[in-house]
């Protein structure tokens, strides 16, 4: 362990109102007191895997290496699933084995355990809330410097998500999907901009609710306010938003929808 | 003093948008900058004493001794109502007097004190936000070290809630309520299981809303998605919810909704 | 620097569902791994300067000395706007020129850079997201000790906010605004009672919505439930309440609506 303060985030589907985040709280400062604890969002749709998962995609390479990222949306609380410790590019995470780590697990050089080790949860383990009784002490062991190995076996028969990704549906086109629809009604569409650098120079359009998106904007504030565009967005996917409104309710779309992208 | 960290837990009703609890945490570090400060929950319902002692009842054995848990749901903010300090198990807690710390004023060994040292207040106090101006500055002295003798006199004369606790209706039946239903629609009854310990055991049924419930679920997991089923809760009270919905909403139900336990 | 742990603070419009208000606090961890962050709000509605304003000016005189602030509510974010730094009374702000930071830049004795280190950047620096890639990291450095003169040159051409005073209407009237509608529903108007200290010993009307408001109440506990009345709030201005009642919802106000003090 080094001298800098451990880090943990937590993100979770347990909502602001009732008690669950405080407790796994109080779980992390009684085993690792120096820890510094941050909230990714505790405002997951009710059991979203996907939607943490994008979420967590997004975050944790901001945070410094050796911070420990516990992640908890987990329909299958009390069954046979299992806890796992995944290890990667310096940085812990802990969580279900039900896909939320999907973007951490694809990671070349990636690690993981099926965290065994009992004697590092709280006891008596509840059968509904492994928030506080598995994941968040064992978050706080791993943070305190409790070596991985101790916490299970490596295992290689994890789950992960197949996101979609855009298909090729033309010579110059692809179908692809919104990922995400933020606070502000931006869009995040699963096209990675890496992939698409023609955009930048080529006339293109984007066929996405009943709209025809043709405009590339360098940042918001160029466009005139409730006018449609596209954009790089810091997520680095293609994003459909608009100055000042929500492209969501512009377009009427969620999560999920068709995108189609086309070169001209 | 000890080296760790101090902790500071925060339970309100003065919700996010606001700058309220802001000001709270501007005013602990300004006297305790070594304090680690945890939000319980600031989404109380506005004035719900019960609520709120409900949600401390379920947080504060999770953190470790020597905390400080401080809980602001003041309907009578202005008026005579005293500020109290409460000492238990290690752990010490700073509220109105109306009943807000009933969970551990009954617990044995409950130490209380007439919050008056006014040199411990922020001054000017005022008359409608005895949260900056009283509970956190005295909060923060005493997560640094002021000895609670010094923040005013013992009194035993203060108040407690009665939490409705089932009646036996029946020579094999309860009638109880419901006490709280969270973020995801579980309804968390006051039927506490301790003290019911026959329903792992043998058949019962409740009643709840219009339906009765028969089945005793182990985990979430191990039942079909939107049946109904009865679950011991994390809370340590009989629950009832449903995999991956929301028993509230399939139910109908609110909190103080009465509910019948019946030994079959 | 002295050894007291660096106080960030944060006020956004950025809402709680999504990642960024976690992306800028794992930057500022990366950068300053003893910062003490704390939550001011991140609830603003979207793109509402004059909002995060208000809310600012009545947070950071609660913080102690030395403490930086970052605001970031931009609809210009990608824009030629400036991002600036501010310092006054020993308080340190971050933000875009946009009068985010008009209660702070009228202070006697505030000075102001524009912040044109790219080295005290995140790098690529993306067009949308500037809390992330520089008000995150530059809040970081300056709570690190990088002096303020490192940041940027001295400004004094920014901008500031035309916050609406009461005008006076008649020999003894004034017309004033609603500022703020609270999270209890409290409305607080544009009056500073210190330019008003008659209203304390003097019979007065202020008429809001269609309804004359004549009492003044020394604590909302006093009044009977559900009657409106007005009150010196914690804000330093005249605010009309209900108690244990929300008196925008009986009024049928909003933040914008005009208010009119009479003296009598």
């Amino acid at each position: 362990m080094t001298n800098a303060k451990p880090i943990i985030t937590l993100t979770t589907d347990f909502g602001l109102r009732d008690h669950y985040v405080a407790a796994m709280k109080g779980v992390i400062l009684g085993i690792c007191p120096q820890a510094s604890i941050v909230d990714v969002t505790h405002e997951v749709s009710s059991f979203e895997v996907a939607e943490a998962a994008f979420l967590l995609s997004q975050t944790w390479t901001c945070f410094p290496k050796k911070t420990v990222h516990v992640v908890v949306v987990d329909p299958g609380v009390g069954s046979m699933r299992r806890p796992i410790l995944a290890e990667v590019d310096g940085h812990r995470f802990v969580a279900p084995d039900n896909g939320l780590l999907t973007a951490v697990l694809t990671r070349e050089g990636c690690k993981v355990r099926h965290i065994t080790s009992e004697k590092h949860f709280r006891h008596p383990v509840s059968q509904t809330f492994h928030g506080r009784d598995i994941f968040a002490p064992v978050a706080a062991h791993v943070a305190s410097g409790v070596p991985a190995a101790r916490l299970g076996p490596r295992i290689d028969n994890y789950l992960r998500l197949t996101f979609e990704r855009p298909m090729r549906t033309a010579r110059r086109g692809w179908t692809g999907a919104i990922l995400h629809v933020d606070h502000f009604g931006n869009i995040v569409t699963n096209i990675p901009i890496a992939e698409f650098p023609h955009i930048e120079q080529h006339p293109f359009e984007v066929a996405i609710g009943f709209r025809i998106v043709e405009k590339l904007a360098r940042s918001y504030a160029e466009m005139p306010a409730g006018e449609l565009f596209a954009i790089v967005g810091s997520s680095g996917y293609l994003e459909i938003s608009a100055n000042q409104d929500s492209a969501a309710r512009l377009l009427g779309c969620e999560t999920g929808a068709p995108v189609e992208l086309r070169l001209l």
